[in-house]
């Protein structure tokens, strides 16, 4: 492969690409998933590093990166911030400017991965990001921060493709508020939402008053669906949002008052998630659907965001786009980072 | 290298392979240590990813296994589940299924380690690897767990293989109870007395009374020599077990009683084993041998399992078998997981 | 790459390298940045694993190393040997010959980082590693540890020759203790040194009373110099010893009496430092230079240490002699574990 048109370039959330090249994206993940060990992807990142800075420990996403560098021919090292002395507002340490100049001589790209407890108020994590793209000369990948999560994004549209068809124009996809004791992230979903309506599909979102999103994403789903002539709606009513939908996302998030007092105040926040036990995707509510898929970012809480009909059932792409997730990382990396 | 008929296949004990499959993997680790860094095995695992579970931390176990993918051109993740969010009896998470799923979908096989303070009574180790082993498409290896140590039962042969001959039958393997105070895990000892015994080798065990071993396990192996014709006894001498052996395995273990009210209590286990001062393995009792072997899976407790003039003296065969846990594991993955 | 003359040799300070071996090292490293991911050294260390054990975390020292292994064609290891069952002063366990006999039939070298509060009296860190020299059949580099940072020695040195031409001799390093309170390790400096009086460069070291470094490498440094025909000097003043320097290297570093009573100090280390803080390298003080380079080995405490002017500044060469790290390690490594 030679330097694509996206080298160097960020990612930080699908809302800064271009739709043009977010389906560049999507059709190269789509080849890579058929092309899995041949030789045609075998040497994009030959000996090269790429450095992930998990601020919050994870599952899949360290996994499909990590093996995503190992398919393309290359390495991801698997890095602590805990351990890497950096100044903060109680300590002395290394500046992101010095750490993210350095690390530009050494790998082809850096992952972040920051949220929840790790941050004191909602978009710290966004900010830290920015700032080591501030400084660094190779492309910053989000692994999932507090706003935005543009990997998972492009593996559920990947995931819709493969099952709906390549044109998503005119479908309908439902995010619901889950029930549940997690007090997870805004990213997953509010990046669905930017996605999911770039790809001109209806968006709807339904959850119980108090746990609004970020205005900003609203705004700009609202203005991806109208440029689309597409609907964009919110509601509250565990049930109504799923008729004649297409693709059914449910998922667990914190409320809007989460952070406050520079901390992430997860024991208020599950005390408020208990009495929405309604709030749960069952096979009851999946038959308002237009036989609609069942789409979830995992770790999936079964029981309560979800009944294990729904997840395990036949409509159920959850293992599909976790599989995506390799796909459109491999694809991401050899975009920005591959020579 | 085609798939191999082992393509695909769970190892949780060399129990549940066949005699013709272990030799199969004794002879190929034995051709892997020659060939060691020549092109014949360095594409086996090329660019695939194997996956490491560490409920409990390893030293040999990690650094053979990770080394073992890099060597056949693979990959292996040091994972450790701490961080994994799963699901346990007190707290909300990802299920096993829906972990291993996903897996299944990203690695080529999927390595566990999980015994001692990790579980909360005997057996418990053996059945999350089951689980795992359930949901899994793609083949779990034991990196040891509370029963079973099959990687370092097929090194141990090897390494008898290469000191006495390949044909083993008719040998005879003591295992001693070790003094100390590290009340280890029963997986060594009970890997070697089922694959001994398959091997045609008489087996005897000899511990002081209280540190009985896996009833099933026992059965097996008085089943095992007893098709080949061959004796299995238990004794509680801390040197008659010595006469006229070939090979002296010598290792403390935990009580039958180490684990109870959902608890590991090693505590307990020290004071216990405290008086059994006379269960060192050292020359004197080496002598009653047939100029036999000393073998010992490591780490050693020097002073204690065994003197450091054995340990060290030229009859030791530890560091052959320590590095034997590379060429079979190696052996191991090509077999279960290379095309 | 054939074997070289330095393939098995151990480096644990510059000091036991002879002149000759330092710049083959150095010219390898020059070639290694040019060629930096042509065929040239893909394969050096192909499908070949180098453990890492960090007692203490890293930043830079783990990433440069890694990224070597990776861009050499191999793997390296992140080990933690606090999860190794080693047997120390107070515990049981594996003796560190055991440990050393088993990894060299697994790794081709063996990096080693001890320093700080991970040893109760300076030099314990030496010890520990010529321990692990006494009994290893492969390569033991230090990755810095309380004497000696050889790793960082030569890539202060590439920088040098890069920036002022490949002729050190005659030219004038000045090293001064720079304010701060993070208490470091003397190895750095003390590297330096050592390097520096071998190339051939004037010496001078400056610090407030109470901060003497260790008297043999004092000793060696002065002796180095008069082989040279150069001046070894010390001084106490933060100011004076800049004049016509050609390179300034700031550092903070704890004094001589950090370790007592078998502990590591820490607190009161910071609080002996507090009054020293006109020792911060600043403009002013670099005007008395001859145009001099600002080094330091990072991670830079600006605003103690150095300001950001300096830091930041058109003579600062940090970020370059960070890249170097990687360009001598994988030289370092060709050389004494290459085949």
């Amino acid at each position: 492969m030679a330097r694509s048109n996206l080298y160097g370039k960020h990612l930080i959330t699908t809302q800064e690409w271009t739709k043009e090249e977010l389906i560049q994206t999507l059709e190269l993940a789509e080849d890579m998933k058929k092309e899995r060990f041949s030789d045609k992807y075998a040497v994009v990142l030959k000996n090269r590093s790429f450095l992930m800075f998990f601020y919050n420990p994870s599952v899949r996403t360290r996994q499909s990166f990590e093996i995503a560098a190992t398919e393309l021919g290359g390495h991801a090292l698997f890095l602590e911030p805990k351990s890497m002395r950096l100044k903060t507002a109680t300590s002395a340490g290394e500046t992101i400017e010095d750490a993210a100049n350095v690390m530009s001589r050494y790998g082809v790209g850096l992952g972040i991965r920051i949220l929840e407890a790790k941050i004191g108020a909602y978009g710290e994590g966004d900010d830290l990001i920015r700032e080591y793209a501030e400084y660094s000369d190779i492309p910053i990948i989000s692994m999932a921060h507090d706003k935005y999560h543009p990997c998972q994004g492009i593996a559920d549209v990947q995931g819709y493709r493969a099952h709906l068809g390549k044109e998503l124009k005119g479908k309908t996809i439902v995010h619901v508020w889950g029930h549940g004791a997690l007090a997870r992230s805004h990213c997953s979903v509010q990046e669905s939402m930017l996605i999911c309506s770039r790809m001109g599909m209806n968006v709807r979102v339904a959850y119980p008053k108090g746990y609004d999103l970020d205005p900003q994403v609203c705004e700009w789903t609202k203005k991806n669906c109208a440029e689309n002539g597409m609907d964009f709606s919110i509601s509250h009513d565990p049930a109504e949002a799923y008729e004649d939908a297409h693709v059914v996302y449910s998922r667990n998030w914190m409320s809007a008052d989460a952070y406050h007092d520079g901390e992430f105040h997860k024991e208020d926040e599950v005390k408020k998630a208990l009495p929405y036990t309604d709030w749960i995707c069952d096979e009851e509510k999946m038959k308002l659907t237009d036989n609609g898929l069942f789409s979830h970012p995992m770790p999936i809480d079964r029981g309560h965001e979800v009944s294990d009909e729904v997840a395990s059932g036949k409509r159920s792409i959850c293992v599909d786009i976790a599989e995506n997730r390799l796909h459109a990382q491999k694809a991401i990396m050899a975009l920005t980072m591959g020579e």
